[in-house]
């Protein structure tokens, strides 16, 4: 019951594109190995592999980030070991404690633009020196993060090489995996990031899957069993195969990179009207989630006619969050910055 | 990659009924609102307040069975508390320690054809006495069970009683609810189900779904913040609207009802036919499910042939179980009676 | 094996008060019930009860503070639900993730001296909004703090205020309760203390005994099955009689009082002489725990004489901890003060 | 408040060994280092290495066994893996779901006489074969068990060689390592059982020390960040040289096994009067357990005089717990037989 012109709410409030569905009807009444170990996932996982330059990783697919972030934690970390992470991580924040449900504590820095640095993550290692503490083992950071920002190739090889070099793990939450790979401020490739990490997933749900997350595990030694823990929190789905028919989809024919360049697209052109309109950014704008800043009165405003929420409060002035998917109207776009325009 | 003639390994082993399928398409880039507080679901859960009788319970929709039994035990346990559970169990057996991944233990008895009578949940509490044992708090039964058996209504509400007389709370797990309600050894409505339980869960994924179940609260005590439980586990999709579209068409024009039925008779159809062959089951014939016992060199020819899992051995006999869905062709069931007329 | 001619690193580094092995070694061959089931702990807990003017409050022993902290906090929690705890408080910073790993998130406040008030308070609970975050339940404080402050009978009227109008419970880590209420900084009585809360706990080993510590339940709604929690959390101790002698012993002839002024006599004195010198103190000096601040070399210079922990350094200058305990010789004080004279 | 003449209840009624209490006596007010850094825990560590003849395994202090259980299993264990022990054991039964409380499943078998054998193991490795299923990954045992009754050398090697050869680890409670140890049915040395398992603690509690007991790692896989562990679960006693000074003690002048062979004399002799007025045992008399079954009017009859648990009935019959300790009065066991004789 969206009652307002159009939401920028998120990127998961449309269905599925097209394809996707039709790829689901398309396997009829055909029958396959329950729980992920049918033809489509084995073959989405292969695209993957080949996607990433890294056939030896393992793929399993999920249906949540939520899910992804606490199954991977919880499959690595011993009972006093723990994880770093930004303050605005979503683990952190906005996911009702679900890594803390599995027995580990999150330790956090401020950091930049919800980016971490290696100096951030020493500054936990440092602090954290006897049995009288828990001891962090790894570290998470979203690409792009929730902000929208993402980490440059310099930047994630600093994080990479510190984490290796302290016995850290790195795993990448990927819920817009693609959206940051197709900015233009990212100079990563997918095969630089499953190389700089040793976990990640790569997020389906918001790009335009009806849901699904793959997980990649690049480190060999964290391969092991991962199936067990997928079943005990729930998170092996009887008819996994409709995941693997999904990304095997938005991997065929280059829908994956198509619909994160879209929504990107459409982010640029939104923050580019409002930034003709005289506005600012909290952060830069670099993927599908783009932060103006507004008075009060604007943005109280534009909440009339707009889904979409707001981000920060400061004095007389709120960022705002504004995200595109890959079914965002242009003259949506248009139209929002035209109704800016008209209340500034 | 299913090899052979057909499988009747699991109910699951099909996509989704195509009027599934359409709905999900027919939404088109309509928006939504996230995490299930969607008009989809808000319908669906009206329809489903209906169809049981019981228009104040609250009703959530999950992705699968495992995730339903560990958010639900887990919103209600203290840590000390138990839950009682027939040997057969799911949650004990087949969900990979799920259960006590949330920290608690399961109690349990062996029961009859699968199922639990009010002296075996009995014997479990009186041997509960004081702090150096688990306090057994919530009573764990399948409807229908894993071996395809029913409560009849008179059994159900001897369990009940004993439950509310005693304070335990009564839990279903009805991933395959609509075989049960539909069988003709059930004299249970779905109202009758509502009301004698505290929570149960209606089975979307095996009765023709994509994915999807919906547990249902009945009792006003344990409705509270059920919604932080279902985030926390990583149970909250951000499409939830997915699972709610999907119900509402299972639960318009019959078509929940019409697809257990069908696989019910199509399981019937191959009951029928190896019973005139001179075999026996282990259990009564009631739903989707039967196990008949053959002679070990006939059990191994027919997987030859035929997808299925064994379910017990005997000496020289093998117990298997052949489970039909709503996708099962009656072809393939006449031709594996034939298959094993010819090899007895 | 300390090697300098005094530690001042904490208040449990002597074995325990004379009176009370005295006491343990009176019971001789005496047959008692187990865990905690004796006539002793009986004794004691009626003890308690008079102090705190209490009667009708539950009084468990347990062996150690964090022990008490885990298993209070998780007795209460349900999954989703969180601690409020200052950024110092020993639950966040020095008990190895042990909330955490019974399943629940801390959200903490700088406060201020160590202290949180309500609006502190309120703070975490305003943030929390909605199913996506952890719901803050208890808030826990510490009497005295880390750094050996105190709250005044004000502060904490306030914060029990706060968290009686909010549902909140309210949970004091009393590992030092001793050394705050005999403060003169503190114009709290024990009574005062269990009516203000819903749950505390009264430490023994720091203030003298061997081990042990009294948790008090003050509130009805959390009194129920509590040691079903201790035996699952292996705090039910199969000699519980040996801490209710203890704490009967403390309890008897102004013993626990006594020790407390004790300790808090020779912080004062001690503080008295570093204030002499000239130098400032971190926090103000209220029991026996006091935090001056020293030129760093001073400080260096310091540690090869006594046993004591740096508490924070700020560019050139280091806070220090100095603990002083029941047993603490004045003539190590004054011998302190000597040779910080000599440095100065 | 122990009404009767004598209580058998069990072999924690009486406090500590004079001797124990005697050396926390000597300490005065000697300061040590908290947290079982001290000299007597590493004196006390190092006599521990030598009597089992292994002086690389690591040895912490602990409060109780339950404690001890629950941090040694979940300090091994990944979430999905699980505990293979004897259906009478006591981490199933008698912690309250503590391990389960910690994650873990715990898989069972009768056994025979409340032991294992590695077929008993093997039968439940064969079960588990998949994902859907927990992983077994360590055994549980008692010696001696809740029943009184040891493994012999043969018993323990065969076990042990099965599960290094599965890559199962093996552990032992210990709480009545002495009484085993000290029994002429067991051909075990202390080096024996350090040789054979992975992990297992020696009592302290209920061989006379007023609390303790004494963890000790051999396998060299097991030893990394325990000490994390220990604090986590509140396991780390900050004066922990009171732990450390009592086992000092009992290993100093052959006090532990001395106090081993008097409770186990005190049981034959009451086994030898039992069986000489013609009753029989449910197992083997070994250690300082025994069991005879008598008629339940005799049952009755006994325990209006003395104190004890009934263990298990049979139609008529009722099988009785009798526990002797380091302090049972050889007269009370005379008196025993010579009322039970009267009421035969």
């Amino acid at each position: 019951m969206i009652a307002f012109k159009h939401s920028f709410k998120n990127d998961y409030s449309e269905m599925a594109h097209p394809r996707i569905l039709q790829a689901l009807f398309a396997v009829g009444n055909k029958q396959f190995e329950g729980y992920g170990l049918d033809e489509y996932s084995a073959e989405a996982a292969k695209l993957i592999g080949d996607k990433i330059n890294a056939p030896s990783a393992d793929v399993h697919f999920i249906s949540g980030g939520t899910q992804a972030n606490l199954v991977v934690i919880s499959s690595i970390l011993r009972p006093h070991e723990a994880v770093i992470a930004p303050e605005s991580g979503h683990i952190f924040v906005h996911e009702t404690g679900a890594i803390e449900a599995t027995g580990h504590k999150i330790c956090t820095r401020e950091g930049h633009n919800g980016k971490l640095c290696a100096a951030d993550i020493e500054s936990v290692v440092l602090e954290h020196s006897d049995e009288h503490m828990v001891k962090p083992r790894i570290v998470y950071i979203s690409l792009s993060t929730e902000g929208g920002t993402v980490y440059s190739k310099a930047e994630l090889s600093s994080v990479s090489e510190y984490c290796r070099r302290k016995g850290l793990y790195l795993y990448i939450d990927g819920a817009r995996l693609g959206a940051a790979i197709n900015s233009p401020s990212c100079d990563l490739t997918y095969s630089d990031v499953a190389g700089f990490v040793d976990v990640f997933f790569i997020g389906g749900t918001k790009i335009g899957a009806l849901f699904g997350e793959a997980i990649v595990i690049c480190n060999d030694d964290l391969k092991e069993d991962f199936r067990f823990l997928l079943k005990q929190r729930g998170a092996l789905l009887a008819k996994g195969a409709a995941i693997g028919v999904q990304f095997r989809t938005l991997l065929t024919d280059g829908l994956f990179d198509e619909l994160a360049l879209y929504s990107n697209a459409m982010s640029k052109r939104l923050a580019d009207g409002i930034r003709s309109l005289g506005y600012t950014f909290l952060y830069p704008v670099e993927t599908n989630i783009i932060i103006p800043v507004f008075p009060a009165g604007i943005a109280d405003g534009l909440h009339k006619l707009y889904g979409f929420h707001d981000w920060k409060r400061f004095g007389d002035m709120t960022a705002v969050r504004l995200v595109s998917s890959w079914a965002t109207p242009e003259n949506m776009v248009d139209e929002f910055i035209a109704d800016l325009s008209t209340m500034s």
